[in-house]
């Protein structure tokens, strides 16, 4: 794939995080794509793209079709990816086909959906869906302290178009599973039905540097340690709240990060999930309080801060029903499925009818380099998502 | 402090780590106070610096007295150049009185003591003593793979004599004690009769980078995880060899660090220490059973691999009591002490006669910016270090 090319990744995916020189490159040769193919492309002042093919009534609201070019740093070359390329592969075969729709369709790629450099994921579809103020969005800073704002207009990607503006007739987004149901079960399709609810927490402990050699055992305040007591007090809770819940901290940072200096402060972030509303801040406020106990048992300073919420999503019955019909039609094997993962569509689901389409990839691996889909599989994705989107079109 | 304006911290203490163009900036200024107190400035092929005072007795091998400038990346302004600059002052002293001894004396900096950047800790000096193989030490690696020989050169601190080519006819360190032990007691100064043993080792864990949401619990390969029960076994084996037993883990990184990624590999350090050579091994075999069993249960990869290591030490009794002798003429309270950090002292122990005088620091508290001594334990120290070195030295 030509979009893989940029920003290459280390051992065969890609690193193409948000808001990076390598996302300015990736956004250019999608522009240029759309363009090819007779679209018009619109940004918003968050960077969103927006790659119009018109339809034949100029009253009629567009079908949207999209998700993310952005990566994780050790990222695969499919995860969002597939979404806006399947988007614009729906264009391109209607023209081929000389097809025109009733309702214009309109090619999207999301700004920050991995949400690893600036937290939360899903921002800028959160800021369009009025989850979030965009004033907030552009705060968020990386670990290097740079703000969202200040790299958007740095990498020039800043548009005119006030965001959230658009109003959409539906939403779909095509997207690899990221987990191992379907392939195991010999499915082709997953028709996203919910998506699980997730809560991002980031703790800060606060001990004292001290040097491991000449501190005595009583006298250490070992905010590294605190932090290893809660990461498996993450784990723990996770295992309590099965089925339908897990959990897992994925930044992990001791400071001053030397080999002879008891570590005087941790950073580190929580992620717990789960499709059920209560078993999500079950975990939630279990691990606070929890927290709170193995801080005081070591003397530790404790800060938990919530970084990234949002509850379980329902998608729309209509669209829902548009993705499981074309998979019905066109003979693929499918069954419903709940979202393991966050997605754009769990926010635009907030202002317009909205659906998923999954396809399955090997081992169920994501996030990670070696990602992996089958030709067939990806096939098939579009293929469904093409019919469902023009289903709803209307031709 | 002038040293201590140089690679200034970010909280009062210093950041000038071996090796850098803080620590080249240091050692000149170091020199040029040598030189002003009419010393010759010897240098070997690994940066050791020698500032010989001469003697009356053209055949008399130097006393030898000195500490290290290197720092912490977030260490105090008095751990090792209490130790060099009390050297200088010992130099001054005799200038002004000018009283002459019949041996040399030469102040020392050596290289490398804090291992932070370069591991294991006393890199040089234990070139010197013949611990190490001078290839070795060269080859070393920051976490950036820049290696110790190339730094060296770099920052022009390469001397041309070889290393460990001097004889001595005895080494005398002053340090902070690192630890709560005279503060609390109300000594001026500790007697270092031993020195702890120590094993460094560095782990690393490798499991399957995937996604935090849409991986069930079951299928994780968490290497954040096992890095979170091997820092809690590292701290219970501790626990379970006290009295006079220590351990920790001072570095921890997982890896891609993302909020949204199971880390897929984690790479941390462990540090135990103890003044009972089978206490010390015990630690570390143990921690090597439990770990390998830990990672088993995860489904993990694990490599441990021993970066740092010396028996515990007895000092040379002539020059231990050389420094009890001064303490007691010179009416300090005073008391026997271990060592618990490791210090240069430790190796050039087995080339010569050694021993180390110990003053309090504030809270016990080091490596850590704060780190704090009195002006009159300073001055004890000093006052002890030169009737030691003095009383050695012959007049
Ligand atoms: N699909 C995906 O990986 N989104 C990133 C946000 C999340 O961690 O769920
Ligand atoms: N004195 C001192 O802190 N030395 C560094 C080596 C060690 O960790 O003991």
């Amino acid at each position: 794939m030509e979009m893989a090319r940029i920003g290459p990744g280390v051992a065969g995916g890609n690193n193409r995080q948000t808001l990076t020189d390598a996302d300015a490159e990736g956004r250019a040769l999608f522009q240029s794509w759309c363009e090819a193919a007779g679209c018009t492309m619109g940004l918003d002042a968050l960077g969103n793209m927006f790659a119009q093919r018109d339809g034949t009534d100029p009253d009629a609201l567009p079908v949207y079709v999209g998700s993310h070019l952005d990566t994780q740093p050790t990222g695969g070359k499919y995860d969002g990816v597939l979404g806006v390329l399947g988007g614009l592969e729906v264009v391109r075969t209607l023209n081929d086909l000389g097809v025109k729709t009733r309702h214009p369709i309109v090619v999207t790629n999301w700004t920050n959906e991995e949400g690893t450099r600036f937290a939360p994921a899903m921002l800028a579809s959160g800021v369009f869906a009025g989850v979030h103020e965009q004033d907030w969005a552009e705060a968020r800073e990386d670990a290097e302290g740079k703000r969202f704002g200040e790299e958007l207009d740095r990498i020039g990607w800043r548009g005119d178009e006030p965001v959230g503006a658009r109003k959409m007739h539906a939403f779909f987004e095509l997207h690899i599973e990221q987990g191992p149901i379907l392939e195991a079960e010999g499915k082709d399709i997953g028709v996203v039905t919910h998506g699980q609810g997730l809560w991002w927490l980031q703790v800060t402990l606060t001990g004292k540097d001290a040097h491991t050699g000449s501190t005595p055992m009583e006298m250490r305040v070992n905010a590294g340690l605190g932090m290893a007591r809660i990461t498996e007090a993450v784990h723990r809770i996770a295992m309590d709240h099965l089925p339908d819940a897990v959990g897992a901290v994925g930044q992990a940072n001791v400071y001053p990060n030397s080999r002879n200096v008891i570590p005087g402060k941790a950073v580190f972030t929580v992620d717990f999930r789960s499709p059920d509303l209560d078993k999500l801040n079950s975990m939630r406020a279990r691990l606070e309080d929890e927290a709170a106990v193995i801080a005081k048992d070591l003397g530790l300073g404790i800060e938990i801060e919530p970084v990234g919420h949002f509850d379980p999503v329902t998608f729309d019955p209509g669209c829902v029903g548009a993705v499981r019909d074309a998979a019905e039609r066109l003979g693929y094997s499918h069954r419903d499925i709940v979202s393991g993962a966050g997605h754009d569509a769990c926010w635009i689901n907030q202002v317009a009818p909205t659906a998923m389409v999954m396809c399955p990839c090997v081992d169920g691996l994501s996030h990670n380099e070696a990602e992996e889909i089958s030709k067939d599989w990806a096939t098939a994705g579009a293929d469904v998502l093409m019919h469902a989107v023009v289903e709803t079109a209307e031709i």
